[in-house]
């Protein structure tokens, strides 16, 4: 019988097979047809159950041209890119330093190039060249998450209340409204 | 002769003191004469050396009237907070759930409520109140850090290309601009 | 349905809910009417269990004057405290060091110092004060366990063998006898 | 050049030798003739370098009749024995649990026998034999420290105040005093 | 109720008994009488229940007269021997180097001898006496593993394709096929 | 002043930079003139500063036509690849069961495919194909390492002893002489 480790399936070795251990068709372009213009296919322990307790995860990353991957976190591991086709614009932020700044790290990547966002920081990858862009990336967790910012801060459900948004952005609420409308549960 | 561990002096237990494992002054009101109206006084290695490889910090958040802790997540610990004084609305967001949804998980906290934030997750605490409101924090970590949303998003230096904040929050780029001249780093 | 995950329900995010991560009344002072004058009120993954895989939790310490929290360890985590109210007489003991000793690393706390007791020492807190005092305490486990010394040692269930104790402690075993009999089971 | 990591040495691959990982003579009695009647002999990342960040240490356990390695805790390994001459009682307590007890659990153990202490719980091994006993440990961690109960609460330097050891006891102040002049540190 | 936790029954404190951490006879010579002169008698969490989550095992290990333990990994763990009777040749080889070697870490191991195995790497022990030789192993994990090289190469089921293992062992296929015919599942 | 953290520079976040990050040319084919047709261009913390204590690494692997990466393990973590070009062979073997088998989990990839090779296991990757072959590999550790299985079993510097290669590989001591031969320390 299959036991739940970390809450997921721990198969029994004698039992285990390759499709276990296996996902195809990361070569495949994905569909970037959407507002932010890029889309991320994960290949995490929900796609392949073998990789539980393993630490490790992938994803293909595809990109429409000026297509952006929007600034987001992984809570749970350090993700590592390098770049199949195109020119990316990548970039994260440092956690609030002693002198009170966040420091953007940032560089244009071309074909080949790898690239470090440090676990849990902001980041973001923008694709500024007029073709498709594509990247393959590597997660330190079978099961890294990710936090979007502009929709767990602006599209909630329910959401942070306008009064907590219009201060910490030091904006006007109607703006915040405006934002909630984008990003909020129905869009 | 002391040695580094994590990069912080780790000292022969021989000459350990009890001022190394000591803090005094986390009674005293802080002053939230500032934008959001809030001030964290935080009590981690840096300001006790013996507390490295510990595991844990603590925390003392003043707020004022209408005083916010504006979304922000700490990368390396969850938090967990027991309100000294005053009425909080707190809440965090959820990764992006397998539906597409963050889920805002909220609740205002009068005296003596304990909360939890988990790990790596965007959180808030705002005063409700016309009175102060001082909170305690423990954090899972020596050395949890912050990351300030607005700041990190729209204050970075150098500031984030304004293509990419003004498609990643669907915004106008003079809304943009103007967020970060409020954000920047000479504010 | 729900999942176990350190043999602790875990709970599906989509169905998580606020209660899940809240306890109340920390403010509430506790009943000190017992043996050592002190009450602790654990607040760990038992009364929250949102705080599975967290590594963290808190307690408030109630003591009566001359109340006394007595030496105990907890084997899963650091201990930090902060004072709410009173003056605490606190300290830790070194384990066994190089040159045979062991070391009491000890101050006496007034309202608003913090303190650092590291995972695994024993350590105690007494309330040197005429007056109640309260502590506000951090660990850094979601379950750090507790073993008061003289209850295991002598309170254990069945008792540890008198000729073990009368050993160890160097005590005639009417002594052992008179311990073992205050602490034991029954009491 | 050789680097530190922990705060001990960590020897470049290319330069280690055998004699890193070696250790000499535990097939060697010890003397007993001491007050409890055992010695231990410590094989740990002290005595073996090339043990560092590998989790794991040895010891030699040895025995008197009537020998007892008194109640002790170690804070950061589980220990696990294996008898190799002679007869012990052995046990460990448990943590406080929910009912308010602390369980001993105990057996006499022969030649060959294993058992496990788990860690940071209260232990202890007692020679019921005639003749000499000798154990082999295991342990969890490459420096799993030691506290031995009796000297870490009666014989700290500087000693815990009698107050708090007189109501943490029981004990009329004259027993914690003549306790205190058979642990302390000048015996 | 029993729970799971890393797939294996964790006991309820109340309920576990001594007989939940024991194992007996490690002191028992075990039949040698096999193709390599030596015979492994495992003692981990599948025979001590109560080491779940403990990070610790022991082995006995016998060996006839030029018996082998041959080379192998723990892929969970470090090893660290005591050598109770007789003389062991015992080895380790380091990963590949910066300078592409692999270094071998040797030595003759005579009574009470102590050695480390380091996590992972490839190591033999082989009694060079006309005695029988007996070690007793510690191991840093509850379930550390093991793979012994010639069977994992050479004995898998279904086979390893004999153009990879040739080429790999810069082998005729005549030899690996011979070699697989040796180790194979049906031997 | 940088500080050295797991032996390994720890760069001040103040003065970090893009370039620490960063790492080009991964697109570029590699050499694979050499005895296996295979070359494994590593991205790990030694190329790129900026990936230490963050756990994970990246690799390209290039095939000629037949080209093999031979059997190899990484003892400090999974390797996970995706199929860049061409048709591997890929495979690993569980380590010893309960039944005593040591069962290889195998499968054929084709460009776009993933596949995992967990922690500490003996795996292998085969060009089948009559063309050129890239995979692109993530590992779960800054310093994953590896051990290839013939050079560190039959090429190590100083030679494992051929009674214990003949014995553990029940070969002829003429055969292990020329196997030693092949990956000798001068080869």
């Amino acid at each position: 019988m299959d036991v739940l480790v970390n809450g997921v399936v721990c198969k029994d070795p004698m039992l285990a097979q390759a499709s276990d251990f296996f996902f195809p068709g990361l070569d495949m372009p994905r569909n970037t047809n959407n507002r932010v213009g890029s889309n991320v296919t994960a290949v995490n322990v929900v796609q392949i159950p073998g990789l539980n307790t393993l630490g490790i995860s992938m994803a293909r990353i595809d990109f429409a041209p000026y297509g952006l991957n929007p600034p987001h976190t992984h809570p749970r591991g350090t993700e590592m890119i390098v770049v199949q086709e195109g020119t990316l614009l990548v970039g994260f932020v440092t956690s609030n330093l002693a002198n009170g700044e966040n420091r953007l790290i940032s560089k244009v990547l071309n074909k080949g190039d790898v690239f470090v966002f440090p676990i849990g920081l902001i980041h973001f990858q923008f694709n500024v060249g007029q073709t498709n862009a594509v990247a393959i990336a590597a997660l330190a967790s079978q099961n890294p998450g990710v936090i979007t910012i502009a929709n767990a801060v602006f599209g909630s459900n329910l959401p942070i209340s306008d009064d907590v948004l219009a201060k910490a952005f030091q904006l006007d609420k109607k703006v915040v409204d405006f934002l909630q409308a984008q990003f909020g549960p129905k869009n």
